[in-house]
């Protein structure tokens, strides 16, 4: 069997194995969720469910991957932290975040039910993926602290724009509202307006989520899922 | 808001671009299908349902995705292959890859029920994927034909193999017998002993399925999926 | 002796071979030479000489490469061309293009004195490289037409600036005379001002020059150094 | 002038930036130095003014970047650190290090006159160069070590190996008497032989040689070129 005479065409493959040595994130991302949550009838501006969805894909893909030290979500997208010494498939980038990535959008198809006994997924929702190396703790902490200042960002306009909208307003007149306002106008709004103390909504809205990994030993471990308002420092695990 | 303090992080994600003007194969495969199958007691040497899920996955993603031109699939395995001048994601490799590998797990465990009414889910199942980029023609048909060399090889092993399984011997007996065998030889114990003219059998079986998209016009398509013993040369899309 | 110790860190090397059966072209390009010119002063807008001194350094870099089937060059920069099924240094990036910059470097220095027995070189030149792959002969052939319709644009403004130059205009003046012409305009300043037919120029100032290598036997080979009008279509070697 | 239509080749080019915030180490390394060695006659095992002369190279590719803190030489090669905040030509690699090969190259070839001033220049010199990039300073330490004990490995034996050869062995007999010898047998032998104590030998044969930049000043620094025992430990620069 002339195997050998095709087998030339491994050599098209590039090596693309990570730096060692520094902090891996995979930030997985909803495609399209705007679409998918409309045509789902997610609760806006927040959907408990959903959130606790993800969640739940998240928890199965760090109990999967023992590499994952903490995972931050929220919104449609998730970030899982590979620790500094992580030798996972020797480190190639595709090889990691395709697989993460599939994992986690398995998990939320075969999940969907659980969350959603009475509502028929319509249609197969997928994600992408990408893969950030961070040399050192501040980094790693400054990106986490990035995506968590997104959460408080978004969350903070879509709260005072579907009030707006569930109070009458067209979804054009909420935004011309909100236009140029800024942090301490949009809590206005919500108090004056809508009897609302923004600090008093949920920390999973307002913060995100958190799963962090306590080692109990070699065998065992528990995995936190914490709504939180300030993210700890990461450390790099002592081995 | 400190929004900007935190935004630096951006500047770590590398700009993984492919290269212009090359054949693009994305490469989508079982992870743990050895075990998955066993788990859903899949029928052996193949389980035509379990194809024909995959080659329905396949089909779905390239509905989604107007710039593969042609899909391959074998076992746990598929291959899609994007044309030279395809720009999609501005060809980001991860962002290619984990979207499609996304997709595809996403359409497995969507549409199990319909391939499997009888049979639950046990478990969320995952795919990796990889990109290879092919300069020219004969670069892409040949990494197809080693593709479909491997299909080959590997179901003339598993025919005979299971075979001899199914008549009463062990996984361990059945290894001894075929150690060092080769093709005609292997040919050879299938008809003598178990009167299975291998040419005979299904050719999805032995030679995998090819998924070809024929352009009607710019806003239709139909799109084929054939079992089929030659494959066909590709070509660059005339534009 | 600890040596194993330390040798890890050699893991943090990156494997950057390029992709198989690409054209691979390296160019190198002087660094600061608009003052490395005048402080040698080089003759405007063509120094004769200084362009002869880049030829035969891209002479003696052919001469140790022999997977440099030709060379292009004009001004301060010099393009090679490897051949597809190039195998120099296992295709690794770095490798190539520093050891191609670091001997054309070399021989700028070793063969000053040839070029300018009168001159003194006042302190050491330096020269950058890149490395582009292009999949097909096309992408190659568009490369050296860009290159030398660069040669074509430059040389064609940097004629008009220096004869105006020289005729008295401040350097000022004659950016300003010349600001938003077209080529013909330029072509007809030459020639009614200063009597310059541009067409009749040495080739060499208005195209370039080109080093191919004619391959007499696997010992033997001819390099023929050409200013032309218009650069051969490249081909792969047939082997 | 149809220069648009050629420019698409650009997009070929690969965006090349290295990680930021990661110690960058470019090597410089002699190509086939071990036949120019022989050719222009260097003193065996070490010749003073050869050193000299790639410290000198060294010191003035320092004096061109100021983004390299430390730079480290042996035999026919040296590394440049360059700082973790470095960000010369957007951290491109090979811009990088073609650029540093190249200014290192034209040194030597410029100030051989001065080191050699009674030997003739036979033919070009060149050298190789490679980037690495290391996370944390306990990397650049290690890397630094690394080199710093090949050097000591390579010149003890090379001391011996020289000093056999200089007493009437020949080349073979050399290697037989010091195969499989250890250290202290290296050690041994140089002194109850030769009447060699290793450890009065120069520092800057034992050890290679360092160049560390002292900041005196925005304006103002001091180079200063070491021959010593113990390499500092490497630290990011405060700003």
């Amino acid at each position: 069997m002339a195997k050998s005479k095709y087998e030339y065409v491994k050599k098209f493959e590039r090596n693309d194995s990570l730096l060692p040595n520094t902090w891996l994130v995979i930030r997985v991302d909803g495609r399209g969720f705007h679409k998918f949550s409309d045509k789902h009838g997610f609760v806006k501006p927040n959907d408990q469910k959903a959130l606790e969805l993800m969640n739940k894909c998240a928890e199965n893909v760090m109990n999967d991957f023992r590499d994952i030290v903490l995972a931050y979500g929220q919104s449609d997208e998730y970030s899982f932290v590979l620790k500094k010494e992580c030798s996972l498939y020797d480190r190639r980038e595709t090889k990691i975040v395709s697989t993460i990535v599939s994992l986690f959008t398995s998990n939320y198809v075969f999940n969907w039910n659980k969350y959603f006994p009475d509502k028929e997924l319509l249609y197969p929702p997928s994600f992408d993926g990408r893969v950030v190396q961070y040399p050192d703790d501040n980094n790693l902490r400054d990106y986490l602290s990035w995506r968590q200042t997104d959460c408080h960002i978004n969350n903070l306009y879509n709260t005072c724009f579907w009030a707006l909208v569930h109070s009458g307003k067209t979804e054009t007149e909420a935004e011309n509202v909100l236009r140029g306002t800024v942090s301490s106008e949009k809590n206005e709004l919500l108090y004056s307006q809508f009897n609302i103390n923004y600090n008093k909504l949920p920390e999973m809205y307002r913060k995100g989520s958190v799963i962090i990994r306590q080692e109990v030993s070699n065998l065992k471990y528990h995995l936190y899922v914490i709504s939180l308002g300030t993210l700890y420092t990461a450390h790099s695990r002592k081995d």
